[in-house]
């Protein structure tokens, strides 16, 4: 590197977010709670690279994820051999990738948990997350993948939500075999444009959903109404048991889904609803569908964590069938907006991981004990940041209370003194026995 | 997506690691440990977008590393006025660049970590991993840096190798004024030849660095000597105060390497070594040095882990004078190497996180109160996967022990018996006050 000195001032980057410490604090809080549950119910963790060959990214078919391929600046001859990459747009590609991949490795049902970035290569001006978090779970199987495990994985996600302190978090579940058995009684083969309709309710309304089943999906006006008193339908498992089924599919995602919530019972009570509204937009879903709400929070629109049931993960890479149920949050965008519209909520504060400061003693003779004290109190499980300089008292309380540090610790003459910087109170303490009075 | 079924068989990408559910269990359990250490001593996590500008990685100049640039598969006019995007090679730019943006956000002395992934566009046939962790710890201050902080970063690191179970580890300390010094007292400007040489001393031997230090340093054959007699110096913070200093440069290196070495006498006697053969090639540091060796795995080539003290850290970004010293393991490699030469060092075996398989039980009455001690066991913190159908306990088991879940827990007509899959004992338990016995 040379020594030459030009200042390039440097920018935030459009669409991947960067947080300060403070800020990057709570977030590791967040990850760990929810990697505590995924594990609490046993799934395991996988890490797949952040790239992908650009054809297996594109195996299913046309992508419609804007992509971000990568390229060594410096290309040589070597290059050409070598398969394009590109950065993963989601978890469940490079999940299929993996499994078909290690197969033989595995063991089946397979639960597994991913917490890692994925990239979008949007358009800079439109103001969405290039780079973010996704956390998801699913769970594969080989041929069949019981039911409880559709209840399974939308208990985990409440649990997980419902930590967050986030306020009220509620699960809508649907099974997307009630509307498309309805369509199949009427002889319909393409149910695409009508769950697309459908799934916009919410944001354009009845009027412009019946506008576009009518032109787009070819229903008429009997089966739109028909349609649209359907997806109205909102209840628990015996309001859910009521609708009458226009054939078999309808009948069994009737009770799939009724089975479902029965499964969910134990939970509190705005805590899951049938929601027949909910469809999702893709193809890929073929049974039970879930969104997400959060009930407190009006300033986050959409969903914060969807997913659901499908038949087959893994088809455009390994010949075996491979049916799954999945969910999915979209992390940084729900952190993010927590972080701008409910700072209190997130609990903000301290710039660093410190329980205590130990502060430099002022007389040089008791600097030894500071230093063995700190390294008491670690092993104990406490966080002891050490203070850098032989300074006044004042000025190392003022760096604690700057950077939030909850606890001081002074040693003087051999006596050991804490100070509760949030009470400002202070007493004597044993290093061997102290805990902080509120953890 | 299309549903047209074409199978693409999916190929490892050379350089981009990726690990089976069991062994990232354990690469879990090695960041969990780090970041508890790095925690422990009061650092703070930060972590950067996966890019920088290209022009902020160039910043210092030509950049030695191979970089990954990215661009949008689908690019349009918009493009053209964004700045080209580049994954980072390592933590310290993106770190120098937070610094210089965040300035007045942050506290000084900022202490951080940073464990994340770092990208390198190497050539594919070297071999070289293209994608890996890195585990950083830096510590920058304003004009001025104590130097106890150097102490630190050694004592945080030489924690957390010595608890990662990969053997007796040796961090070896060094202060390059003290050649420095010498160089100086015999009117050398360019010290980089004679640094890159005797940083080479290890791998090509004595005579080979002889010849490098007369072609290319152009020093005297008695100044060579004295060069090489230097640099074999080992020993204690006794042994350094021995050396005698041509100058001041040399003294103050002799007194700050002494002083460092004073401040980390309560490790074990192996744990650090004041070892004159340690210069690092760059000229970028200034004063301390590290690299660390394992000393029971000699599988492992080359340091483990290194770093040393600067001068300036952000003096391309910002007009601001910012001193620091870190370190940094490379994470990948160590955990890849330890992984396929010593798999009994790490542990790998279990295939998730579940301490406690709870089986489904035979009689179907008996299931709801399955389910029921499944959340109070995860409750009290026990990772609980339920068996997903009723089969017979024999298949049930079967599974627990093909994933090698520790404990089986059985329930029958209200009954509840926990069977140790280790010991292959079985007996009462009761899931308020269960723990597993070893754990």
């Amino acid at each position: 590197m040379s020594k030459e000195k030009r200042i390039y001032k440097p920018k935030s980057i459009a669409g991947f977010p960067e947080w300060l410490p403070e800020e990057r604090l709570v977030e590791q809080k967040w990850f760990d709670h929810i990697r505590r549950v995924f594990e609490s119910y046993g799934f395991c963790n996988i890490e797949t690279p952040s790239v992908e060959e650009l054809d297996v990214l594109s195996a299913k078919g046309e992508v419609d994820k804007e992509i971000y391929v990568i390229e060594r600046l410096h290309k040589d001859e070597d290059d050409k051999s070598e398969a394009r990459l590109a950065l993963h747009f989601d978890q469940t590609v490079p999940m299929a990738r993996y499994v078909a991949m290690r197969f033989n490795d595995l063991v089946f049902p397979f639960k597994r948990y991913q917490m890692q970035r994925v990239w979008r290569g949007e358009r800079p001006q439109m103001g969405r997350m290039r780079e973010f978090y996704q956390c998801d779970i699913d769970i594969i199987n080989v041929d069949n993948l019981p039911l409880s495990f559709d209840a399974e994985v939308a208990a985990v996600m409440y649990e997980v939500l419902e930590g967050l302190n986030i306020g009220r978090v509620q699960l809508r579940i649907n099974n997307r075999k009630i509307l498309m058995g309805l369509l199949e009684s009427w002889g319909l083969q393409d149910f695409v444009p009508v769950t697309r309709a459908v799934d916009k309710l919410e944001k354009i309304g009845k009027e412009e959903v019946t506008k576009i089943l009518k032109a787009e999906a070819n229903l008429s006006a009997d089966q739109i109404e028909k349609v649209l008193s359907l997806v109205s339908i909102k209840g628990n498992a015996a309001d859910i048991r009521k609708i009458s089924p226009a054939n078999d599919t309808m009948k069994s995602g009737i009770e799939e889904l009724a089975f479902v919530l029965d499964h969910l019972a134990h939970l509190p009570g705005h805590a899951v609803v049938g929601d027949l509204t909910i469809v999702r937009g893709l193809d890929y879903y073929t049974g039970t569908v879930y969104e997400t709400q959060l009930l407190d929070v009006p300033e986050f629109t959409g969903s914060v964590c969807s997913g659901g049931r499908y038949d087959d993960l893994a088809g455009s890479y390994i010949n075996k069938h491979l049916p799954g149920v999945g969910i999915s949050i979209g992390f940084s965008r729900l952190f993010d907006v927590m972080r701008q519209t409910r700072p209190d909520l997130l609990g903000i504060g301290p710039k660093g991981p410190a329980h205590v400061m130990m502060t430099v003693p002022e007389n040089e003779a008791d600097r030894p004990l500071a230093y063995e004290t700190a390294r008491t109190l670690r092993k104990r499980g406490i966080n002891v940041e050490m203070y850098h300089a032989p300074k006044k008292m004042g000025d190392q309380l003022k760096y604690a209370s700057k950077k939030l540090v909850p606890y001081v610790w002074m040693i003087r003459d051999g006596k050991h003194e804490v100070k509760d910087m949030t009470a400002q109170t202070q007493g004597e303490a044993d290093p061997r026995t102290w805990s902080a009075p509120n953890s």
